[in-house]
């Protein structure tokens, strides 16, 4: 039967197919699209792992745990594409990372679930919180490139240096939004599932008389997830090397692929997590995935991967391209005004769907930029 | 006796004098001016009719009728200057009508209806879609001068087609709102309305015991705005075509005129409208009309006229000048911000009035920019 | 003991060392510092006097007072670079003190104040007006840079004009915002205060049952606020004369030194009278001390120092350089997405601690500009 889970059993094979491809020297296109097929269900099971996983630890840790590992994915196509000197791909797949998430994943949650539900609601503090935290990654973005673009003659250097300082500021910033979810402020977060009635919690395989057997559950699907993770890697190796070359034959610029088409691939498992859990009105899980996903990338993983240059010698830091920036700038505008009231409907998540639509248009139009092309 | 119905009768007398202007040569001052007054009574009928017909259809379809037929006057200038190759007017005119919707229209509403009532409330789940809507509205209009400024070299092709997709788009969105407003969640725009008790129903003309005299209202007013509506055209072609060098006559840019002058004129009726609701505190309706006619004019009325470019073969897409770009983005800035608590007083309608003074004070000292003078 | 009062009347004696220095030239260094540190108790002290007098005249009307004399140190300051004719140094005074109050002060409010108190309120619709009048002020402030950016060629007298007629309207809308808040809408500005039990009242100084004492007070306070304003000026003119050199002696720019040190000297008044109250969870005069004061320098300071500059004949106006704007446009999006809500935590002060952090990050390393520096 053609159901999601014998699809992505199928994509499996294109793991031994895109690594044969690598030794055989099928070619670029042919690799580029195997080893992006092949990672989809390994972030789908990464996805169906965690919410496995998330099911014990709670709404609040198991967003944070989903957001982490469909993060790793990006985290690693970032590291490897960085210590491949391709920092411009670095920054495409940061910018894309944020967009799909707030937009395509949020969006399309929203949409889904709304089509459901008349009016879908989630805790407004935590998107309001979220919303803030989200303004300040835009600024830290901002900031090197505005003193790049409203100075002549400023040294590389000294962009260099503001963006190590920024790094170590927003990941400072995400230590202290962890410790605000899951200590001080944790009920904020714990409310969304508290609201749940008993059944509904049965029927989301909630119900707290069940926990031996989703211990068990835990181990295995660890097991998983640390598997999957190393096969990402690999794979995210093959994509990288093969980006350039197999984006220029399919007519595409490598802006677009790696602003576009990576972060879908490498969204699956928020994608999977954030719509299944909306269309059963568990919004507060749903929302938290796909902006905690675009937090941990603008707080985290950026950051981190800033610092990860400095370590490896590579010239990585925060002065983006101007359209990129207007990109995730009015990304992070469109979702913050829709999702700080606490509220959701189908018009909304259309809404996020049709800016994630004109962006993909104008990343489509915007020419080849130099270096990244 | 000089009230307000009689000074539109008086100002009909532009219609004949403008025309006769046009035929006799009395100069394109002469015309440019006796044609703009002569659309001002006809723009005004069009409001009245509009409500009296609103008055039958409830505030949702009324809202969306007066926004339709307010814009109808933008739409036929619009269409008239892109036929004559002013592409520039039709840009000044399409950024001249968000702004003067959001910031004269809802401005006076606040204030005048602020004076009279200490806080005024409407639906604030409404306000905040709409806001969030115009927020993709400025997207769009971003998108491609955004790819236009942050490129090198990008042929004049990919911003027409990037326009051309962007368009469809809003479009397609445009009528996913009505979808919205008119099936799905009909019942929030509704409430506005249920709201009024049996007295204010009354007063307001609301009540329900008087179908039947409406009926013949409908079809009576309906006749008024399509004798408006043609008239209104005839009056554009004199307008448009008398705008360039009447301006320069006046001292003006054609900049100026196409944003501020140019919009006043056109949204006499949604002027008229709002203020009056406003003042009986049936803010639902006033709102609506201020921003739904931004919100048409911005998903529907400019990506029309893109369209219809490509079918006239006119050049027209959505690369703004800058700062009418600057203009319609801080105007949604502080609209949203005033609007989407669903709240409003005097300061609220005093602030947007103040925005709207430095931006026409601004677009005033604002140089000449090439093409449109 | 060295407790507060101790530290500021030891900095008293900054006030002759500072004026010896200047006679005895010790050097601009010296007497940079000297002065300083002399500003310090001074404003401490206009800020003591200012809350004990506003602890009798009320919440309302005692948050403007605040606001009032604290901003008296940055008018005096911005008068005497004014007339120096450090148009550059006035201009970053007043960019560092929006940001400074917004960011440092409201955040290290929020922080602290949170850190005691899990969640703490504030009148919603008071935050709510001043968001928005904060925006119009960043529109004002906007417009003239960006009429300048996207012309050619426009004439340095076109910006004059429209900064003189651009800040006339913001000093009209401050005197509004007075009318606003003092009369026609107090009630909401007395809410913070009403909602206080006895207790409470008591333990803050604010028990009904003692006025006649305040009285005295009122006047003592007063003597106070005049000797010390007296005091400021004198300093200031010793501290915007060595400001350039001894700035250029640290291996500072002139642009970190105006818009980071000299406003932290400025608000110190504000900074200790906000800290102090919101750890007693008066919040809703915190937020009216920091945010009122920003509103102030930018409606009112910042206007009237135009106007000045007018009446001086030096050529002031509010064409601000682009970095300044994107300073003041980000600290001002932030501010507004975490305090519109009327709730505030731990997590948000620190939000806006780092967003202040990063700022100064990027003015600490963005190049020297011409004129400036």
């Amino acid at each position: 039967m053609l159901n999601k889970d014998n699809i992505f059993l199928a994509l499996l094979l294109f793991i031994p197919i895109s690594i044969a491809g690598h030794f055989l020297h099928w070619g670029s296109l042919t690799v580029f699209i195997t080893s992006a097929l092949a990672i989809v269900p390994l972030a789908a099971w990464m996805g169906t792992a965690t919410e496995e996983i998330a099911v014990v630890l709670g709404p609040s840790l198991g967003g944070l745990l989903n957001a982490t590992f469909g993060n790793a994915t990006e985290l690693i196509i970032g590291l490897v594409a960085l210590n491949a000197g391709l920092i411009d791909v670095v920054k495409a797949s940061i910018t894309g990372s944020i967009i799909g998430n707030l937009l395509l994943v949020m969006g399309l949650s929203m949409f889904l679930g709304g089509l459901r539900y008349k009016e879908q609601e989630f805790q407004p503090v935590v998107a309001r919180t979220n919303a803030s935290a989200m303004n300040l990654a835009v600024i830290a973005m901002l900031l090197p490139t505005a003193v790049n673009y409203t100075s002549t003659g400023v040294a590389e250097d000294a962009i260099q240096h503001l963006s190590d300082w920024v790094a170590i500021v927003l990941i400072l910033v995400y230590g202290l939004t962890l410790l605000f979810s899951m200590k001080t402020h944790s009920y904020l977060y714990d409310a969304g599932l508290a609201e749940l009635e008993p059944e509904e919690l049965a029927e989301a395989n909630l119900a707290p008389d069940e926990p031996a057997q989703h211990e068990v559950n835990v181990w295995l699907w660890s097991g998983v997830l640390l598997a999957c993770t190393l096969m990402v890697a690999i794979e995210s190796e093959l994509l990288v090397d093969t980006l350039e070359e197999a984006t220029s034959r399919l007519g595409l610029t490598a802006l677009f692929t790696g602003v576009i088409l990576v972060p879908i691939i490498g969204n699956a498992a928020e994608h999977a997590t954030a719509v299944t859990v909306a269309m059963k009105n568990k919004m507060d899980l749903s929302v938290s995935v796909a902006v905690g996903s675009s937090l941990q990338i603008a707080l985290f993983v950026a950051p981190f991967l800033v610092l990860a240059g400095w370590v490896l010698h590579k010239p990585m830091d925060l002065n983006f391209n101007p359209f990129e920036l207007v990109a995730v700038t009015v990304a992070v505008l469109i979702a913050n005004s829709i999702s700080s009231d606490g509220q959701s409907n189908w018009l909304e998540g259309t809404l996020l769907l049709a800016a994630y639509t004109v962006l993909g248009i104008a990343f489509y139009f915007h020419p080849v930029i130099e270096g990244i092309g």
